[in-house]
C-alpha cells in the first residue's frame, strides 16, 4: 500500500465533518483503497464487474451434496439468462456479470456473457487422487489473471468474485484446512443445506483427502492441484490479477475465501487488494477470513455463493470512498470542532 | 402484516433458483416487506428519502459532550450544502436528503431542502426538569407523521431516519433505559467519542434524570416529554407515519432506536414497518434493537448518526426485494432440484 496516499486518507478522516473514527470499518476500507490506488483521493470503485467462475468437481461422486452435478451447467445458463440471484442483485446495485467456464462438465453453447475457457470437464475426485495436474491448476490461474486484466481493460474499477460449482464447498473445506491447519470438522460446513448424515460423510471425505494428499501449504500450487477446484484456481488468479493492477477485489464467501488463501500463499502482498464482502454461514469461512486478516463487511447468514455477498458489499465500499472524496472539512463547512481538540478546529 | 402476501413470499423463496434459506436475513426482510405492502411481489423500495430531524438539547449544559451546541445548526447548513457524510452516502447509493428543523437553537435561513418546523429553541435540561411539555412532544410527533406523509406523497417507496442534535445520545440513553428497564451504565455510550471522565459524568446525568422523572413506559408521551428530544419525538412520528402508510422505514442508529421504542410503545404494530439499518457502536443501541425485536443489517462499528447507517442498508433492502421479483424458479429456468427434495423439483 502506498504510504503517502494512505496517510492522506488517514489525515482526511481527521478533518472531515464527523467525529474521528465514526465511520468504523468503512474508514479502514477507504484508507486501504487509497493506499492501493496510490493516489489521494482514490477513484470511486465503479463501474464494477462480477466474474462468476464455473466448474465441476469429481468429488461430487462421493455423495457430499444432494444436488445433481448437472445443476452447475444449468445455473450457468440461468446466469446467462439473467435469472439467478447474482443477476438480480447486480441489476439492482449496478454491476456487470460475466461467466467464465473453467471446467463445467457439459458442453455449453457459445453465448454473449460466457467466456469459454474450459480446461477439463470437471476435476477428478480429490478423495481418490489429485483433483487436477499442476499444469491444469496453473492454466486455470492464468485464466483468472486474464479475466481480471480484460475486465480492468474494459474500464472496471473494482472486481468482484463469483463462483458456481456443485460440491465446491468440499474442495473449499480441504483448501482451508490445508492453509490454516484447522481440522476437517472445523472447516466443513453445511454447504447448500445438508442433513447430519451427509455432513458427517462430508467431513470424512475431507479428512480422507487430507490424509491422502498431505498438502503442503508451502507449495500452494500443489495444494490447489491436490484438493482444489478449477474455479478456485481461476479465482486465485483473478485476485492476483486485480492486485497486480492495483484494483480492489471484493471477495464473496467461502469459495472465494479458500481461493484467496491460495492467492495469499502465492503472493502475500495480494492481500492489500482484498476486501471481504461478507462472512458466510459456512463454518470454514470465518477461519479463512481470520487467516487472510480481512474484516467482512456484511454478516447476514448468506450461504449462496455466485458472488451474491460480494455484490451486496459493493455499495458500502463505494460509499466509503465517496465519503473520502465528497465530505466537507470542518474548516470548509464552517463547523466547529470539539472543545477538547486542538485550537485549529475549535469554534 | 398481510398473511397472503407474506405466505406468497415464503413460498417463492422455496422455488427460486437457490438453496432454500440461503439468503439468510435478507429472506426475512423480503418476506416482511411483502407482508407490509400487502401484495406479492412487493414494490422495489425506491425511490428513497432520508429525513434528518434536527434539534438541540438543554442537557448540553451538563457538559455531556465536548462538542459546542452550535454544531447542530452548523451541521444543518452542511447537510443543505451537501457536505456531510449522509449526503455523500445518499448521493452514491441513491436517496434524497431533506432536513427538518424541529428545534434547532438558532435561526436558520429559509432554504430549499430545509423544512422549518421549529417547535422551540431546543429542549430544556432533562437533568433538571422535563425536556419539553407533553403538547410540544405531541406537536413534534405530528411533524414526523406529516413528514412521512409528504415524502410518500412525493413518490418515495421507502423512508430512512436521520437525526442531528448535539447531546442527543444522552436523551437516547434515558429513553432506552425508560423503555427497557436497563441501567444507566448499560444504556450510556461514548457518543461521538468522549473520555472516561466525561463518560462517568454522562452516566450520572442519565441516572439523575431517571431518578428525577421516574418515567413510566406505560405513558410513552410522558417519557418523551420528560427525557426525550424534539428529534426523537419527530422520529417516532415519522415511523408511525410510514407504518400507517404501509411503507418500510429503515432505522439508523441509537437515536432512531430510542425513537422507535417510543413508536412501538404508542403503536406496537408499527414494528412491522421497521427495518433496522445497522447496529451502532453505541452500547444502548443493542438493547434497543433487542427490545424492538429487529435484526440490524449492517454492523460496522459506525457511530455517526445523520442517517448514514440507514442509507448504507438501503441497497440490501432493495436487493432483497429485487430477488423476490426477478429470480427465476427451478421450473422456469430448467434447473434441477435437490435429489432429496419432492419429485416436482427433481431432475
Amino acid at each position: 500500500l502506498d504510504k503517502p496516499a494512505r496517510d492522506a486518507a488517514i489525515a482526511r478522516h481527521e478533518v472531515m465533518t464527523k467525529p474521528a473514527g465514526s465511520l468504523g470499518v468503512l474508514e479502514d476500507v477507504s484508507i486501504q483503497l487509497a493506499g492501493l490506488a496510490g493516489v489521494f483521493p482514490p477513484p470511486i470503485p465503479e463501474p464494477a464487474a462480477v466474474a462468476v467462475f464455473a466448474a465441476d468437481h469429481g468429488v461430487h461422486a462421493q455423495g457430499v451434496t444432494p444436488w445433481p452435478q448437472e445443476v452447475t451447467a444449468q445455473m450457468v445458463l440461468n446466469f446467462l439468462a439473467g435469472g439467478a440471484v447474482v443477476n438480480a442483485f447486480a441489476h439492482q446495485i449496478g454491476a456487470e456479470v460475466c461467466v467464465v467456464d473453467v471446467g463445467v462438465n457439459a458442453e455449453l453453447p457459445q453465448q454473449t456473457g460466457l467466456v469459454p475457457r474450459k480446461i477439463r470437464y470437471g476435476t477428478a475426485d480429490l478423495a481418490e487422487g489429485p483433483a487436477m495436474t499442476r499444469e491444469e491448476a496453473l492454466t486455470a490461474i492464468e485464466v483468472g489473471v486474464e479475466t481480471a486484466r480484460d475486465l480492468v481493460a474494459a474500464g472496471n474499477k473494482v472486481l468482484l468474485t463469483g463462483d458456481m460449482g456443485i460440491a465446491n464447498t468440499t474442495a473449499s473445506a480441504a483448501l482451508i484446512a490445508a492453509f490454516t491447519g484447522a481440522s476437517p470438522t472445523q472447516v466443513t460446513g453445511y454447504g447448500t443445506g445438508i442433513d447430519e448424515q451427509t455432513y458427517a460423510h462430508k467431513v470424512d471425505v475431507v479428512r480422507r483427502a487430507l490424509d491422502l494428499h498431505r498438502p503442503d501449504p508451502g507449495d500452494p500450487l500443489g495444494v490447489l492441484a491436490a484438493v482444489g477446484g478449477l474455479e478456485h484456481a481461476a479465482l486465485a488468479g483473478f485476485i492476483l490479477g486485480a492486485a497486480s493492477l492495483r484494483v480492489p477485489v471484493i471477495l464473496d464467501g467461502v469459495i472465494a475465501g479458500a481461493a484467496a488463501l491460495v492467492a495469499q500463499a502465492l503472493a502475500p502482498e495480494a492481500t492489500d487488494a482484498m476486501v471481504a464482502g461478507h462472512r458466510s454461514a459456512e463454518s470454514g469461512h470465518q477461519l479463512a477470513l481470520e487467516a487472510l486478516g480481512v474484516v467482512p463487511l456484511i454478516d447476514l447468514e448468506l450461504r449462496l455463493g455466485e458472488g451474491s455477498g460480494a455484490v451486496l458489499a459493493l455499495p458500502l465500499v463505494q460509499a466509503a470512498v465517496r465519503a473520502l472524496r465528497d465530505v466537507a472539512t470542518f474548516e470548509s463547512a464552517g463547523v466547529a470542532g470539539r472543545a477538547d481538540d486542538d485550537d485549529e478546529n475549535a469554534a
